[in-house]
């Protein structure tokens, strides 16, 4: 089946209705395009749980503060719609801003408590603009089920948590993030880097684990924090925006591991490309 | 057909499949009970424009102040459950709170700009839990119409702006006000009021004709607004909140009839019930 591109809310409602009243289970993949690896494999995963797949790219203004890369946000909508096909996702969904945002749009969809510490503490609008977009573009699909990756983490819980509480009736499945061999996780923003940044840059999962080792060993996120941060910015990073152990599931702050599940999250800047990255960990 | 009264989010999908397979177009009227004449002409311009009727009943908390009369806010549910059997409503759908805001529920949705003005002013909590519970509501019942009384205009424009704004494809109705022969606007509310405050209320409707026909003969709301506020003291009313021309579209404030739609609304207190009322105003 080839790829379908449509443009609008109305012509992707007249394309799904069908599949929709045979019962035809639909799957998410919600993008800002420029699309690598790590989508294919949301895409591959909600192949596996739906019939249709159906991939947004929308470069969403409401998540860019005025001061962040919106204008220059890659945009490669050939190339995206190439990757679609080899993966044999069905439908790639354009739209452009007024499709989203009508003219005189007024309304915003927030989460509270999830979205406060981490991006929400350095991106204010960042997880209303992404509660916001996804909200939309979930009541536009219908779909049964949705795949984020887990790179972007605390992202996946609150839109996990706003389908939940708006009764949207999707599945909100994570996806583990997918790395480079070297261990950097692939990222869009990763195209900004230059030769030298990104020889730099797998020195944040590098961090991750050591880290992780750290507190499987028994330490303490405090003592371990102060080592961490000097290596990152020996390795040329900034002194990070945050280097977090959280609650897996409430991003509680945590100083050591418990037996719950926790994630251990960092975002720090590379030269003028600023790059996140988490990893689950869990007392051994 | 009997009517069908569902309880939960999951009884109510189930239902509904089946006749949204069929292509069967689904109409909501959504209520907080205490049904009344004023719903039934509401659930007959549904059937007018549906094959099936959803009423929900739910006293929404979030669109309750603390000091507001979310307790006391009659609940009559056999009595409701008749009126829609007797217009031929085809289900009542009468969630428990965790249907609508389950246990850790942190998402609301909001509306800038229409929200602000008129009720918004004076209860700020409360277009956040109108949008947010619709929201909620729409999502779960999926409706290709919804009706909403004129009485609550403000609220009719917000409820028409977030469906369209969240691209819910739900097409929001109003519906002029039902009223008492001599004049009240019908409203759940009015078992408020005493028999000497039943008396008394017509004096609300009455105002806005009067004021109405100043306009239309030309005068302007700066120097019709206080004879009327007089006028609603001198019949047992409270200073009222607001008695506004506004922009039938944008409520935006007018002091005079320009030939543009526009929209007379009043708010005021009698004893301890606070009643609304508005009525369209037209040049000749």
């Amino acid at each position: 089946m080839a790829l379908s591109v449509v443009r609008t809310a109305a012509a992707l409602r007249a394309l799904l209705a069908p599949w929709r009243r045979e019962g035809t289970r639909i799957g998410l993949v919600a993008t800002l395009g420029a699309l690598h690896r790590g989508h294919a494999v949301l895409v591959e995963r909600a192949l596996a749980a739906c019939e249709r797949v159906v991939v947004s790219v929308f470069v969403n203004p409401t998540q860019f503060a005025p001061h962040e890369d919106f204008a220059r946000y890659p945009r490669t909508e050939a190339a995206d719609a190439a990757l679609l096909e080899r993966v044999d996702a069905h439908v790639l969904y354009a739209p452009a801003v007024e499709e989203i945002y009508p003219p005189g749009d007024a309304t915003r969809v927030t989460v509270s408590g999830l979205t406060e510490p981490l991006e929400g503490a350095i991106r204010p609008h960042f997880f209303a603009g992404v509660a916001t977009v996804c909200a939309r573009l979930f009541c536009q699909v219908q779909p049964d089920v949705t795949v984020f990756g887990e790179k972007d983490y605390q992202q996946l819980l609150v839109v996990r948590r706003m389908a939940r509480d708006l009764g949207l009736g999707v599945e909100v499945i994570g996806v583990p993030t997918v790395r480079e061999p070297d261990g950097l996780a692939l990222s869009s923003r990763n195209a900004y880097l230059s030769a030298a940044e990104r020889a730099a840059a797998p020195a944040l999962h590098r961090t991750l684990q050591e880290v992780a080792a750290g507190l499987r060993d028994g330490a303490a996120m405090a003592a371990l924090r102060p080592d961490a941060v000097r290596g990152l910015v020996a390795a040329g990073f900034s002194e990070p925006d945050y280097l977090d152990l959280r609650d897996a599931e409430t991003l509680a702050p945590r100083d050591r591991l418990d037996g719950a599940p926790a994630r251990l999250l960092v975002a720090a800047r590379l030269g003028a490309t600023r790059l996140i990255d988490n990893i689950p960990v869990q007392r051994a």
